[in-house]
């Protein structure tokens, strides 16, 4: 019985003081931010209690520095591992790479097999271009564009990476333009004052803003992601579709997060409306750093005018990842799995909510779900529930990117605990202080400064 | 007797007409360029007989699609591999974590510890950041120390990646001021023109010309390669260091290439000049793709002020093959090994092209050594060197960079190939055409460092 309240299960006290959060403390004090990704912040999490680091990972169990156990049902690598974490085939297509090896002078062959195998994903496309990294291959599509398009001026929706490029749309006095599509109150410190005015953020299922930008300004290029929190309404893709062939713009589908969420290949394919360029990288390989960039013959020659050039995009494991990614894709098709589950744990969500008399809001694709508490409190009860979680051995949150190691029956634990924490919850918003609940501080909800 | 002429060395017919040349060929269908990096692409080197894919690598030997196997005197992954091919320490550390998991929620531990080991190398600095590629760093970089100077403009020297900041130096009428840096004609397609005027390239051992840059711009980055093919004259490290500090200028070298061949480090440390920021890049993971932002604690603290973030700039590989690498290099100290081979060889390139009546002009660090014929050939001969080679069992031209893979003592089959190509190339001196030596078209000559 899923509804059964459950205040009092053992607490895992060894999950708290760890050694992870000894180390961080050290990273901190070695790395500006404690790591290279915002969303793997401890402060994000949990303060002063999050594990932080791993020492092993197997389907959706990560193991933390002291050997304790937890079971990932959260960011799964911040989606990356839609296949689940240590996934057999795609780590001895690897270990194999290891094997014959990784790096030469000469070029690995998997490149031209990865991107024929994408373009047979993508009939509309012709050629690819690889990179390591999301924002790099964001960075290498722009550049692309702009060659193609012969315009600087770039239409923005959504989140595209670190890069000048993207984060100069927050340059200039007209405010924090980017806070609906990033992270609200981000600096544009360090980003050239040359750039304002180049790229124009433009509101989700607002094709008269859209309109109204190409109007005004030289755009060659609108980039965006093709549904993030709301489904688009009114045709609202086949709309920016029509104005980009209209004025001549290159059209990107940033895909990096969407990819492989709803069917084999970009979630554009679900809505019929094709771009000029796609980009993907979280899923692509399974948790194994490769990204790339996928367009029409004609546009993508455009690379060939300008200078795009790295050597560790030639390391051979990104592109033998991603074809073995590929190809157990094909066979298993996790999206239909992650799916389930989402709308699996949504149901849960709903179930739990409504028994305790919390109202919550739920977001996203079915296979990146998440929730909301509506309450001045959210972040606190953010918090309360990862600490709670925590202590009986899982990594959890408000969110679930869910992969092919979850299973359906077993998440009858998962939906005790969360009952037990909405329970408390529920306490709260009748008048106990939350506060009382937590063992450190609340998490942070955007980008901040570290001590 | 390496002077032995020896023209008539059985070929190895088998690398000719290779399948490495019919998937080059499918792979210019499907990727602009080919591949990911212009000095690995065919027409660099042989222009339709390069054998262009690996199958097999181990210490300096690579085996191509066919089966051939090849000696790597020449480009080692492109100065990636310093300790050899297939190191077996650096795979074991990098199989281990593939076997324990590579990816998770939570952050991989080694990030720490090689953030340590960092500025263990660097005592005069603090915090450290990583990225997948040499580009990105470089990228981060200079975000971290435009924040830190609150200025845009930067004076550079050398070659710095394909970033906007950094090809930004080309736009405008004033003309191809990339050329002796990195490419001549590098045309500015898909760069914003809005960035023109921020990024200044001077020449090296010119202090006067840095000098009125910084007089005339408003400069907050100096970026530069510690050396490229001639030694700093007349203090001129040391004139930077003096001239960064004396107007507030952060200093960064870009170390990507120089770092760890001549020493346990940064080329700075031979010249007693150190910087605010080193960037490190291929050496570090010996062949896997990982790079490294190292810099004095105030300054990369301003990575808080600004948002740089990338989710597989977090997988685990990076940092744990790092991590070993530079456990190996210490106890190896493959530097000082790689300085013997290049003193090896260029004793060989010395001899051979005294013994023929070819004046040669050798450059680079010794680790990294070249040589170019003087004759309006040169190209020709180039290609020629690499043709005859390659028939007899080797990838060779006219660059070394050496490793701990490559023996003193079995240099003696190169050095008699070599000279037989170069009796070809005194004979064509002589009025026989090089044309008819030729099996395909001339090289291209990219990226080829001038000053």
């Amino acid at each position: 019985n899923i509804m059964k309240k459950n205040k009092n299960i053992k607490r895992n006290e060894g999950a708290l003081m760890s050694k992870g959060q000894k180390l961080w403390k050290r990273s901190k004090q070695v790395i500006p931010g404690g790591n290279m990704l915002l969303s793997k912040r401890s402060e994000m999490h949990l303060p002063e209690n999050w594990p932080s680091y791993f020492s092993k990972t197997s389907g959706c169990s990560v193991w933390d520095l002291d050997g304790n156990h937890f079971y990932d049902y959260y960011l799964m690598g911040v989606g990356t591992n839609i296949l689940g974490y240590s996934h057999p085939d795609v780590d001895k297509a690897v270990i194999e790479v290891i094997n014959n090896g990784n790096m030469s002078t000469l070029n690995a062959p998997e490149e031209v097999a990865l991107a024929e195998k994408l373009i047979e994903l993508d009939s509309w496309a012709g050629m690819v271009r690889f990179a390591r990294t999301g924002g790099e291959a964001n960075a290498v599509a722009i550049r692309i564009a702009r060659a193609a398009s012969g315009k600087d001026g770039v239409a923005i929706c959504g989140y595209h990476g670190w890069h000048d490029w993207y984060l100069s749309a927050n340059l200039g006095d007209s405010g924090d333009k980017l806070s609906k599509h990033l992270l609200p109150g981000l600096s544009t410190v360090g980003v050239p004052k040359s750039l304002e005015d180049s790229v124009h953020p433009f509101n989700y299922n607002d094709i008269n803003h859209l309109e109204s930008i190409i109007k005004s300004k030289s755009i060659g290029v609108i980039k965006m992601e093709v549904l993030r929190n709301f489904e688009p309404q009114d045709n609202f893709l086949k709309k920016v579709r029509k104005l980009a062939s209209d004025n001549n713009i290159v059209l990107i589908f940033d895909e990096c997060t969407s990819g492989f969420r709803e069917c084999y290949g970009g979630l554009h394919k679900k809505y019929n409306v094709f771009p000029d360029i796609a980009v993907y990288g979280k899923t692509l390989g399974n948790g194994y750093a490769i990204s790339a960039i996928v367009g029409k013959e004609d546009i993508m020659q455009s690379a060939q005018s300008t200078f795009i050039s790295s050597t560790f995009w030639t390391e051979r494991i990104g592109s033998a990842a991603a074809l073995k990614t590929l190809e157990v894709m094909e066979k298993e098709k996790p999206w239909e799995h992650a799916k389930i589950i989402g709308k699996n744990i949504r149901n849960i969500w709903n179930i739990v909510s409504k028994e305790n008399n919390i109202e919550i809001s739920i977001n996203g694709l079915l296979a990146l779900s998440s929730f909301t508490i509506n309450s001045k409190n959210s972040l606190a009860y953010k918090t309360l529930i990862t600490q709670e979680f925590l202590k009986r051995g899982y990594l959890a949150g408000t969110v679930l990117y869910s992969s092919l190691a979850h299973k359906v029956n077993e998440f009858e634990e998962y939906a005790n605990i969360l009952n037990g924490i909405f329970s408390m919850i529920a306490d709260c918003e009748n008048g106990m202080d939350i506060q009382n609940l937590l063992d450190g501080p609340i998490c942070q909800s955007g980008f901040k400064r570290l001590n």
